[in-house]
């Protein structure tokens, strides 16, 4: 005999939606202070903060007039995120740069997915607490003659109970450059800078991350990558977590000096109704990459309770789709040939 | 010792390239001329073929100014197919309407999964020849009080080696309509004509069919439908070939009924810039849709070989994205209502 009724009834499944004890430790670890013994997963988040707000400060000033809408999400089973979005500027159609921070339990197919890939994870047929931290972004500017840019970079970690070590952790990530219009000396500066940081820390990063982003980016459906490339890595953990993590801060850090020089040439050339109209359809074929083949967008959308907003913030503000459009121009012709058959835009 | 030397290689592939018999023989039968006694094939590739060309002189009759651009293709393996698009029209962005007739193999792991709806296809592990045709069609106009429309008709069939019955065949399709900003006099008119198509042969295919296409256009990520719905069916298999056909042709035929009395009306109505930009946000929505869940688009691009341009030709010309985009018009937002929650427009 009891009131109300609803107190009466089994325990919900809410109370699931939990912070799990990782992330009740792991929130007062961040008060504490981090340090260079603080686990991974509070150091690369802190990292991806520092470094979300120092792209934002740097694009807004770049702008000159759009102002970033910041928004913060906080999830009830541990995690949080910021998601930044500057819409309409004056060099920016649409800047978004994103962070989430994410603790959950992964369920048993999705654990026997990856243990394909990390043989580490055994084969418990039991979900297993996994933790995700990443930042991403991406930037469409108005100017054709300016290219989009999108990066991202992450890092994962399964199976960890509070105090022990994870399972299998890794990192992931990549960058990429989308011009509408191609001017080498762009592509060759892009990979110039991320191979220098990619140098650093192994010989044979920038080569194998270079072939793998060129793959990655590939639309089956049009014969042609989304753009120029860059990196793209995944499931990297054949080092110690602190050397990877530098590489992975190296990336981060490069971002402005690959992306913002190419910015600053070429968002007030002039342009033509034409440049503008091979600027919408390329935009379109960036649609179909994210929604049709990108990884992240697709595990997001079919991500139950997922911040829809957040995914798709890295879509265009604009795209056109013209039945059997071709390029009229040579200009616009010279960039199709460099999508079909990916160039070494700098010696390998 | 033969020259030149390919002859004497084992014989290649595309040895399979070659029109299937019952290909050829339909060939033979269409110069013949078919009567009510033809393969059900050759009668619904010819209704389709009918179709698309009055759909097609209506709809430029009605526009006034842009003509449909015609592109006809052919199949080694058999079969054709006929892609008709209007661009840039006066009334509208973009109107295609397309007839496919294919003649192939379908691969065992394809036939394993027809098998679930379709248990007369036994157990073989083997390919099995097959054929489809269709019709399919979507507009979009100009004007945001306009809605954009898309149906689809066709008919499979499994297993059928020239002369013999083939081991299952099925017919599919439906009809919706897809506004900016809704009138509830557009969804009746459009549900009330196809009701009405749907009694002549089966009391319960409105109410049925009107449910299923609810629950086909759904995007789950947005918690919302794509349009005000129309009928879907598919794997219709439950009465004579005759008397199926009969409905489908029924549905075709009252196509132009259902939607140039609605564009007639909202064509040359004024609209506001607000009016266009919500517009081209519901067009995100349906490239969202056709790349994200549509089988058609999604079975269409992991085709090798299969042509692109055709297959998404009922994409919008113009979309648009925006971060955190809400209706500011109650105009607007009303459509919002019946897409989250789907209404019955007439008693069913």
């Amino acid at each position: 005999n009891c009131q109300p009724q609803t107190e009466c009834e089994a325990p919900k499944k809410d109370d699931k939606k939990k912070p799990s004890k990782t992330a009740q430790a792991d929130e007062k670890r961040k008060l504490e202070g981090l340090t260079n013994n603080s686990p991974m997963r509070l150091r690369m988040e802190a990292f991806n903060k520092r470094l979300q707000a120092e792209i934002a400060a740097r694009i807004e000033q770049l702008d000159g007039q759009g102002k970033f809408k910041v928004d913060r999400w906080n999830r009830v089973e541990g995690g949080d995120g910021i998601s930044m979005v500057l819409q309409d500027g004056k060099v920016f159609e649409k800047a978004g740069v994103g962070v989430s921070v994410v603790y959950g339990m992964l369920p048993p197919a999705a654990v026997a997915q990856m243990r394909a890939r990390h043989p580490a994870i055994g084969a418990s047929g039991e979900a297993l607490p996994f933790f995700a931290t990443g930042i991403s972004c991406v930037m469409h500017p108005h100017n054709p003659n300016a290219p989009t840019v999108h990066f991202n970079y992450r890092y994962f970690e399964l199976g960890a109970e509070d105090g022990g070590e994870p399972i299998s952790w890794w990192f992931g990530g990549g960058c990429d450059l989308t011009p509408t219009i191609l001017y080498e000396e762009d592509a060759v500066h892009f990979h110039r800078v991320i191979k220098e940081a990619c140098d650093k820390h192994d010989p044979r990063y920038y080569r194998d991350f270079k072939k793998w982003c060129d793959e990655y980016f590939y639309i089956p459906h049009r014969g042609e990558r989304r753009g120029i490339g860059g990196i793209f890595f995944d499931d990297l953990e054949d080092k110690k977590q602190d050397e990877l993590f530098a590489f992975v801060q190296s990336c981060g850090n490069v971002f402005l000096d690959q992306y913002v020089p190419i910015i600053e040439r070429r968002m007030d050339m002039p342009y033509t109704e034409e440049d503008k109209l091979w600027q919408q359809i390329r935009r379109g074929r960036y649609v179909e990459f994210n929604l049709v083949y990108d990884r992240g967008t697709k595990f997001g959308l079919l991500t139950p309770g997922a911040r829809i907003e957040s995914i798709l913030m890295t879509m265009p503000l604009t795209a056109r789709w013209e039945y059997m459009h071709e390029p009229d121009l040579k200009a616009h012709a010279r960039l199709m040939d460099v999508l079909r058959a990916p160039k070494d835009w700098i010696p390998l």
